[in-house]
């Protein structure tokens, strides 16, 4: 079953080769950003294995590209780009999960090309460059955005995945004849591919020899909030509108900001991050609790590196009940997450996107949810909750030193209307 | 993938064919007792099909075995069974998940032979029958059956699975050539395979013919508490050798009892159930956090079916951290379970098997169980917590006629030593 997802499959019965095996896994889970399956029978788990080949490291580098064939792949996207008229760079996920981000952000800087990012690119390109433009998603796309990217005659598509939600249903209107697409194993010109070709040495070289190019300014989004939803008196109730650049302005350099598939991650598309923020969502999949799970990892590995900046998590109620055990994984762990979790009532987004919001299965168990924390046996002291029900009370917690310290676990629910 | 491991699998595409291919799924998944896979596109949701064949039931009977070829096998099982000296029988999961419970039954009555279950197989048979012998699981058997299974001269062996915790780590000391096995789809005499023969009509013929046979008498469990353990005292603590068949005194005709993988499944092999007791485990994948959502699932079916029993999960504190939010669902379903949560500060059974007891990945987080339930949104007074700590406690507990009736969610904490 998994060879049929896998790119790298053995079963261990052979202590001669299980060491050369284990390493292969290593390298093509990494290479290919790709699933590995090794099959580990218990009579093994005690053999010994040669182990002199552990003073050499694992070679990680990505294979070169064949270069006559690079250079012949630069030139045909040269003659475009230089062409267009009004260009846009277009990052999504795989320029990530593929690890070709210092190409992506050279082009980007050198060329003042505007750049968009795909819901899953969130977090690939430094959202204070002058040239950052917002999220494009089609119909979900940040304010002008639509517009500027499908009136442009050529866009350079860096690491795409054109999933459902992260084009917004399939709202995105923009032409293969007007694309440039750049991946792993491939790169597309129009209709022209050119296979096993690698992005990251292509894009290298299309920044050294590009020159000057035509340039047409994009929008520049800013976390402004809407004129209509300013008023933060005690009785505004937080709306998605207001929250989400609210919460960009709060956000600092080095966070990682973990988002929920739902409610959190169609938010956070209106939110423009400080510098060297780190976004981590998997809307591809779809998979609500991934998000919780995901941040008590996230968290540990910050804590292991010593990261600078801090985990935030941003998860609904009905996505958080799936995987809430985790939470208990960051106490005992000892880490430091600030948790939001926002509490409608159940699957709200659900409740948005199809005909009868009615509808029973979209309702879940009402919990106590700061309670959680003492139960899963954090000791007082070490951490804090705080409820914040109203555009005021979140206000005072973003202006709570304590609290933006992150010095300690800390939930927060928020109970949004939409 | 699920090709590989499904005995159905199609895709929803044509409406004229969606509903003859989901009543086929249904029909392959009962008859087969295996997964079936539908795939079904957003877009064919809403798409109108005929409503004619909802007023024709689909056929879930069983296939007729080839009678020519049934009577043959029948023949055969009955000379081995006339020539044994002292047989037994020997049920297991597969009589349960393929349905063969009344004819081995009836086998069992009729002819007196001593039957014995494997440990998937607990519940499979009325344990109060006077020839009931317990449980055989090689080493790992109930006193006195690991010796009079291994010196039978013939094994009748109804739905054997022998997988690794089912056999006590494959310690099952038999001969093929002493053993009939009788399976949902082929019959084994010895080496000689008669397949495409469903058990069901062999078994029911088998018993029809069988007239006289040679019958030597097993043991007979009783729940019978081992003298070194009979004190119970304030301050002595439990221990497996007294909780399981002095818990098996305290069960009730028609209770659903539910074990998960770990110190619960190993431990009820030592309880003789009273009659028409539902056992539910899955040893078989050892997969540990499967049994809480199994008493969700099984509290909700016996509620919806008017069932007279209790629905009773023994599982510890490290499985249970796994799924313990079907607590939630428990209560939201306003379900009555009594659920045993044996609290040993982690994997207690990897540090009994294994080298090392004290390495740290066998410890978890310490959690307030008994305030679970309040968390989770429980309201005071729809539910009882208890904490029981020696077997004093746990004899109050059985004789507590409040928590014997089970009409609350009730949570207790069995902090036991082994």
């Amino acid at each position: 079953m998994s060879r049929n997802v896998s790119c790298y499959v053995a079963s261990l019965n052979d202590p001669s080769t299980i060491a050369s095996e284990i390493d292969q896994a290593i390298h093509e889970c990494y290479i290919q950003s790709r699933p590995v399956y090794l099959t580990l029978p218990t009579d093994m788990v005690q053999k010994k294995v040669e182990g002199e080949r552990l003073k050499t490291p694992i070679d990680l580098a990505f294979p070169k590209n064949d270069e006559q064939k690079e250079d012949y792949v630069v030139g045909v996207v040269l003659k475009y780009l230089h062409e267009a008229k009004n260009p846009v760079i277009l990052v999504d996920a795989c320029a990530i999960r593929h690890r070709a981000l210092d190409e992506t952000h050279e082009l980007i800087k050198k060329s003042g090309i505007p750049t968009f990012v795909a819901p899953m690119g969130k977090g690939a390109v430094d959202e204070t460059l002058s040239n950052y433009g917002g999220v494009y998603a089609g119909d979900g796309s940040n304010a002008g955005v639509k517009e500027r990217v499908e009136s442009s005659d050529l866009i350079i598509s860096i690491g795409a995945i054109k999933s459902d939600f992260n084009t917004a249903g399939f709202t995105m209107r923009t032409s293969q004849l007007n694309t440039i697409d750049f991946h792993s194993n491939y790169v597309r010109v129009r209709y022209s591919e050119y296979p096993n070709v690698r992005m990251n040495g292509v894009l290298k070289k299309v920044t050294q020899k590009m020159g000057k190019l035509n340039i047409q300014e994009g929008p520049k989004p800013a976390n402004e909030i809407p004129a209509s939803e300013k008023s933060t008196g005690p009785s505004d109730t937080v709306t998605q509108a207001w929250f989400w650049p609210r919460m960009g302005q709060w956000l600092k350099e080095k966070d990682i900001v973990i988002t929920e598939t739902g409610t959190s991650n169609f938010g956070i598309w209106e939110t423009r991050f400080p510098a060297d923020v780190t976004a981590i969502s998997q809307v591809l999949w779809g998979s609500i609790g991934y998000a919780t799970g995901s941040c008590a990892g996230a968290a540990l590995a910050a804590k292991e590196l010593k990261h600078a900046g801090r985990t935030i998590l941003f998860t609904g109620d009905g996505s958080f009940q799936l995987t809430a055990q985790e939470v208990s994984t960051m106490i005992r762990r000892d880490l430091k997450p600030i948790i939001f979790v926002i509490v409608n009532d159940g699957f709200e987004i659900e409740r948005q996107i199809h005909d009868d919001p009615n509808q029973d299965y979209n309702s879940i168990q009402p919990w106590k949810y700061k309670q959680l924390v003492d139960t899963f046996g954090a000791k007082q002291g070490t951490y804090d909750t705080f409820t914040v029900k109203s555009k005021k009370e979140i206000e005072d917690l973003f202006a709570n030193d304590k609290f933006n310290k992150a010095e300690h676990l800390q939930v927060s629910l928020c109970i949004f209307s939409l």
